[in-house]
């Protein structure tokens, strides 16, 4: 397949790349920096790097969108495709309709890894579960038959559905890297080691990534031992931030299971 | 070295048979349930199971209780000891202080392997920290000697640091877990898979913990991505328990990073 790489963050550098060893070939990589596009052409077989969005003369059988969410309209609107290119971006978050002002009558649909990518470290695509949507069936099974090239694990998610795994994403990722910092805070303030607790919570996570999560609840919370918890908001009367998420789980927990 | 096992619970369990392993000997296996010291008597080699509490015609350099926190003032005040017997508890919770109230004037501390132990399931004590206080040196070291047979890494924590410690578990463990539960929950309702989130769970702990956590902080609060959050509370509004988690934990990030 002929591929026009729109962005040359770690998303599109990790597809680009991924794809190109599956046989595609990656024709063009624009980047707002010319820079960072060069970077990535580099590392692909002949691909031109740009800063221009008019893509009409290119030929490209898809456009895959892999940059910022807030980038993804405005880019939508000043580009221009060759009449027969699907678009697609990567986004969890950015509805299918953001393709609704493009200029061209081109199909668009979503080409989305759930994962979080990192510069310089391997991502094995293998493991990575791809959520598609399309704006019609063709184009829902170009993309499946793509995302089939890396990985056996795809998902027909439309938008409301990909919403709805954002804000799961967000609780059960970005909150317990929270609680993780809270608690690494906690230890420092007392001159312990954050090192100390993680075969701990390596443990812990694999419990409740291979049960359900809802019946490996330990805890005092989930005894109801308050004394116990008394004891610890009297520890983490002067860290009101901590004492507050103290708090607030404590409840929620409670609420749940009491 | 001749052990006194005071409990027959997870603990109690997998401590006695990996102590076993290294070549002391356990001659006495107490539980309140005679039937639960029986079972694990049969693990070891030629131990008594009892569930008396006067041991002190038993010949013992230790007695190591693995019990619930609870029990363990209890037992301790009934309990009859030899007189060079020095006695620790196995607890995160408890402090030293609980011993007292012993009937004799023996030596004790606390032995803690900081780990959560299920039953049938295999424990790799080299992977486990334990934590060791002594009322004396003597102790301390006795304990140490002990502890290092079974890992490499352990540490003098007193009473104080043990508790935050406890602190520092809870919210980094517990309320970990409750997340993974509320996110499940939020999923199921929408007959989505948990699954499709667990390669981002994983990935995400993965770097929080081979770096600092505070630094590997994402997602919209961190950001200060108003319509994002305002986007999820809205979703969350059928859902009272995930929305008050999702603004306290969404505060707390945001007071930290803006």
């Amino acid at each position: 397949m002929n591929i026009l790489m729109i962005g040359a963050g770690n998303v599109a550098w990790h597809l680009a790349t991924a794809l190109e060893q599956k046989g595609n070939h990656i024709s063009v990589v624009y980047s707002r920096h010319l820079d960072n596009a060069q970077l990535l052409a580099q590392q692909l077989n002949n691909a031109l790097a740009t800063n221009h969005t008019n893509f009409s003369e290119v030929g490209a059988d898809l456009a895959i969108v892999a940059v910022k969410d807030d980038a993804i309209a405005p880019l939508v609107a000043q580009m221009q495709l060759p009449p027969q290119t699907i678009i697609a971006h990567t986004s969890g978050n950015t509805p299918l309709q953001v393709f609704e002002h493009l200029n061209g009558n081109n199909d668009f649909g979503v080409f989305y890894p759930l994962q979080t990518f990192s510069k310089n470290s391997p991502v094995d695509f293998t493991a990575i579960p791809f959520c598609i949507e399309g704006i019609n069936a063709n184009t829902e099974t170009i993309l499946f038959d793509l995302a089939s090239q890396l990985s056996p694990n795809i998902h027909s998610i439309n938008s409301f559905e990909r919403k709805v795994l954002h804000v799961a994403a967000v609780i059960a990722c970005n909150f317990t890297n929270h609680l993780f910092a809270q608690s690494a805070h906690i230890l420092q303030r007392e001159d312990i080691s954050f090192d100390l607790l993680k075969p701990l919570i390596q443990e812990t996570i694999q419990k409740a990534l291979n049960n359900d999560p809802r019946e490996t609840q330990t805890g005092p919370a989930v005894r109801n031992d308050t004394k116990v918890i008394q004891d610890h908001l009297q520890y983490l009367k002067n860290n009101p931030s901590a004492n507050a998420l103290y708090t607030s789980l404590t409840d929620s927990i409670l609420q749940w299971y009491t």
